[in-house]
């Protein structure tokens, strides 16, 4: 049946997606204490990758996970832990659909990120490669962080009425090898986000400048 | 400061997404026996969708889904309904990207698939407009799927060694008003492909053909 020769049985590869897509899947992981300006600086950075280069990007933040996917868990050490768990597969699901992840989780802990990392890094059985995964420091002071406090949780974690409070009264465990390291009291948003678009130009992450 | 002229302090609204790439999202939900036929039609369906249409689209199924995202889950009654509460709530992320999602599942209850789309539909606090939900019936008599039984599960369903297998020990119940209801038994697969395609474009869903 001649409707029938263009029939694959077979699925796409990561590779012939990216090339119909002009476009490879990767995650952006920002991890910095609350208020260090993730969000802010996840915005502007997929504003500029969907207008500037035309490429597929997303967001995962606290506002589209923990109330949907995550809005199960809770704040134990065990649903942290499976909330980071969850995000990381979930971005390499965008990943591997040839999308850009930026995640935007405060993600304190050095064990958790490491693991978002090897579970985009290293091929699981079916998979021919790993997947690309960025992780950006956005870096702080906590003095900083504490006197910018737009939503008051530092205020509250002072006080005592928010418990285990990251850099109050839990650790922050900054990263030791981080991709890109933000500054990010000492630059406005745009160079912030020109910093990580060179990265990705850098590696060959992004196709050419729309003109 | 100049950089500052462009920044964007506000995320981007699922409308300015769309435009910016030229298409809308939404998800496919694919239900239906097991050996109906659910996984060769969602391959075949996201090639053309790239292929064809330059769409961004990506499956959702057992092999990226339960080894990954949910393979903490196993095959109670609740893990079956939260395996399926997660699919819907990373599907509508993918929606909610720009993308098309297509979900390829068993989904056997009615309740499960109907709060899959409720979750689409209904927008949450924050968002303007829901995303469309594309119910899409893959109908095969079960007696057919048990005939083709290519990976030998409704043999070992019926020698027991399967519990509660859908069709046999379990109910499949049967969508009573999904969008499209596919005869996958009485249709080469390239044919099932076009009937999907056709609701997407009658009701705008779709770019215009790539030339």
């Amino acid at each position: 049946m001649a409707t029938n020769i263009t029939f694959h049985a077979s699925a796409l590869t990561r590779e012939e997606r990216s090339t119909q897509l002009n476009q490879r899947g990767l995650t952006i992981w920002l991890t910095g204490l609350s208020a260090s300006g993730k969000s802010t600086l996840a915005v502007e950075l997929e504003h500029q990758l969907l207008r500037d280069r035309g490429v597929h990007a997303y967001r995962l933040d606290g506002d589209n996970v923990r109330f949907g996917l995550n809005k199960d868990l809770g704040f134990s050490e065990a649903d942290r832990t499976e909330n980071i768990r969850r995000i990381a597969e979930v971005a390499k699901l965008f990943a591997d659909s040839g999308s850009i992840a930026i995640t935007s989780f405060i993600s304190p802990y050095r064990a958790d990120r490491d693991q978002a990392r090897a579970l985009h890094e290293v091929p699981t059985p079916g998979e021919s490669t790993g997947l690309p995964f960025v992780e950006v420091y956005v870096d702080v002071p906590v003095e900083v962080a504490e006197q910018r406090d737009p939503k008051g949780l530092y205020k509250k974690a002072r006080e005592g009425v928010i418990k285990e409070f990251t850099g109050i009264s839990a650790p922050y465990e900054a990263p030791a090898n981080a991709e890109i390291h933000i500054k990010n009291h000492e630059l406005p948003v745009m160079d912030a986000v020109k910093q990580i678009i060179e990265y990705l130009d850098k590696n060959g992450f992004l196709p050419a400048k729309k003109q």
